[in-house]
């Protein structure tokens, strides 16, 4: 465990420190659970009595709370930030030792730099390049000529297809594909003519990609996500689409074939978003939103159907099923009454 | 092939045998496709008729129905639950042999108990306890410190991340990922700050994961799945989730931060449920509901629209975007009206 | 790059080539971005202006557009399938050298074809067939027993449960499970009981599979996906579910237990099908429906509820679930007015 003083964290955070700068914490807990060796902060009023009551070693808050806690405080504009700044001092994550593992295969004319770690059971193909301090933990596959940028983390079991590049700082989690072919295909008599996929993924710069998903390769011309994108896990993205920088995609999204995803958008968990359409910068999709058309100026949607009792539900799905009628209904009541008017 | 007596069955099962003891099946199947070599069950009235004109060798069948079959039976209180004990005996899936594969690596500090079987290029990493019987399919990683307890089975590829726990006699599916990182980060102006996941994921005793699934770690604790849960493949767990105990959660569910699913539930497939809110104990959710908000008492929700030819759906969609005029307009007939009567 | 003539590809196409025979091409590319070096393809009258102002060294089109292109034609019946026909040409994709890698393990009973390529850190179960010219990438995991047909391409990763056949010519991309345990339990007062899922899956002939996809082995008898089937990306296929002869399934659509679909559907993504149901030849589901029940003749279904501003969409959200009433209302209207005119 990590023991870091007030000192440490107020010059990490370029906070104002109130209290005692040699106290020293190891770990980060909610308000409620903080006991004097850990860290905690507070971002939304809705905490003040949690905050009042709090046994942690030290706060972090904004100058506006500052009065409202007794305790060791570090002062910040936005707490929430420094908390998420701070977070990575008491990661228990190892950092790799440099070098290939023995049991790692490196094929022909593949480059790994002397400062990345190539770990237990990795692949690299050949001609592929990994840039310097890169991490790939065990199992990772890496196709023919990849290019994999400097301080890129691909957690266990990744398999990044042939020819893809991954932009420098950019972590992918453990059993997600990257660069696996489009779904494409020409009808035929008997079924289907497959498509080769020759383009491939493009990952900007800081990118963070969850576990267990999948991006396709382009079909003619590139998959691409812009610097700064998240993705959660579980998470589907066809080939050709491009996702814009700073863009957030929440777990088990779809976005089909050619979809063009604007800058900073933020995509909640379990939307499907069609493909060929294009969503403007700023766009908010709701949770669960079919997202069937493109939009041309930022905005929240959603296509959310409301939770009810099944009771409730079957009586009102029943007349979602007769609700064309019932606007007929209803107008040629409107007109009997206004010819009764007349 | 496993060839079992009668006699050996139904003293596995307590079941009362009517027939032939010696008689011996060496498999299961439906009613209508069983042989004289094979057992079959009878678990709803609904299959009466198959149940006349089966040939199985012996069929498990409750006493209310034991006089509508001529061949050999085995007893029992409830027919689908002795299915299920017996269907073990028969599964051709080979015990593994005790012992580390000379592919896998075992890092310093690791411990993998003596009857535990760790297959070919499986990767254990410092400080890691293997238990008694667990058995480790090839490919599999586990990270550091984790704790995977006896009789765990981990199918080939899953990948665990360092400190998790693993409770006895669970299973994980090929594929899955456990104890990635939780989907947190602070806004910034150029992105996204990563909020590092300081938590773990702990998995109670008996539970089975299906494939192909991610589990996050907490943020700060932990992410939790409480002992007899089951879950199926392709589900995304966020972090800092609670599933309560014996909670069945199918296919393609994804379960957002924070959520606090009860004990018991049934989570159909495809459902998405919210962050942040609380799911009674005995809660049934439909088939792709969404579920935006909690309940306090257990029962049935469901928010699935009803499926329509495309015909009938276009135009009762395009009704569903006026349903609010809609309301009002009747409003007005009913206040028109009125106004007419006095 | 291979460059290739205008002479071969019509050859290949068997197409009417009108322009230069010797001219050569190394890749494809989109009428408005291709250049002389490049091909292109016309398959909608929508992109005429492109045709028109195309630089391509050839397109491929059909007799109706030909004169209205001046280069190099390749003129086709079907020209869509033309560039489905001629993409293979151009993938950079490395066919495998025959041989096991030295790193890979092959259990004994095992039988490679000699023409067979298993890479890096593959596992092949006790009495598993590879086909002759059959392609395992690295870290493949094959069961006891299974039977890999000729020519099948398995992806990094991909696991293939004990027992499980492949047909001839099929492909499974990365981190994708076959076989693995339905998700069947029998309650019981603690939990559930595992009903050991005994069947196995058989994958027919020219089969595509993509990435992170899971499909479950039958309880009692087979999951069955047949020949010329094609499935996209995260894809949960559960136990004895059959797809029929050429379907196509895409991205994020979960199949629950024993449902069974036709030949020649199309499936659009993040489509649920509930389980035990019997879907139509020749079926068309729209994204994102959700099938909660069989048909008997092929059509269009969907349920997808209309995509709206938060704004809009909360006012008449809350509508929805007064549904019911309104009808209600809505009749006594109708009653009210009639009674007047009497």
């Amino acid at each position: 465990m990590p023991r870091i003083s007030l000192q440490e964290l107020a010059s990490h955070l370029d906070a104002q420190l109130s209290g005692d700068p040699q106290h020293c914490v190891e770990g980060l807990a909610d308000l409620r659970d903080a006991n004097l060796n850990q860290l905690s902060f507070i971002a939304s009023e809705k905490y003040l009595d949690a905050l009042n009551s709090s046994n942690a070693g030290a706060v972090i808050l904004s100058e506006s709370l500052a009065d409202k806690f007794a305790g060791n405080k570090l002062i910040v504009a936005d707490p929430y930030l420094g908390f998420a700044r701070v977070s990575g001092l008491f990661t228990r994550r190892l950092s790799k030792p440099a070098g290939v593992h023995p049991s790692a295969i490196i094929e022909e004319g593949a480059h790994v730099a002397a400062t990345a770690s190539v770990g237990a059971n990795c692949f690299v193909g050949a001609d592929a390049v990994i840039g310097e301090f890169a991490e790939l933990y065990p199992g990772v596959s890496v196709g023919e000529r990849c290019e994999i940028g400097e301080r890129v983390r691909l957690y266990n079991n990744v398999v990044i297809y042939h020819d893809c590049q991954i932009g420098p700082r950019s972590s992918i989690h453990a059993n997600s594909t990257i660069g696996c072919d489009g779904f494409g295909y020409a009808p035929t008599a008997e079924g289907w003519e497959k498509i080769h996929q020759l383009g491939v993924v493009r990952i900007g710069e800081n990118v963070e990609i969850g576990a267990n998903c999948a991006i396709d390769r382009g079909a003619i011309g590139d998959t691409e996500i812009a610097d700064n994108v998240i993705i959660d896990n579980l998470v589907h993205i066809a080939h050709n689409v491009k996702v814009g920088e700073a863009t957030a995609i929440a777990g088990c999204v779809g976005i089909a074939g050619s979809a063009v995803i604007g800058k900073r958008c933020t995509v909640a968990g379990a939307v499907a978003i069609n493909g060929h359409i294009e969503i403007a910068d700023g766009t908010h999709f709701h949770g669960g939103t079919i997202v069937t058309k493109g939009n041309e100026e930022g905005g929240a949607f959603a296509s959310t159907p409301p939770l009810q009792s099944v009771d409730q539900w079957r009586k009102n799905s029943v007349r979602m099923r007769q609700l064309d009628k019932l606007f007929k209904q209803v107008r040629e009541l409107e007109k009997a009454l206004k010819s009764k008017n007349q």
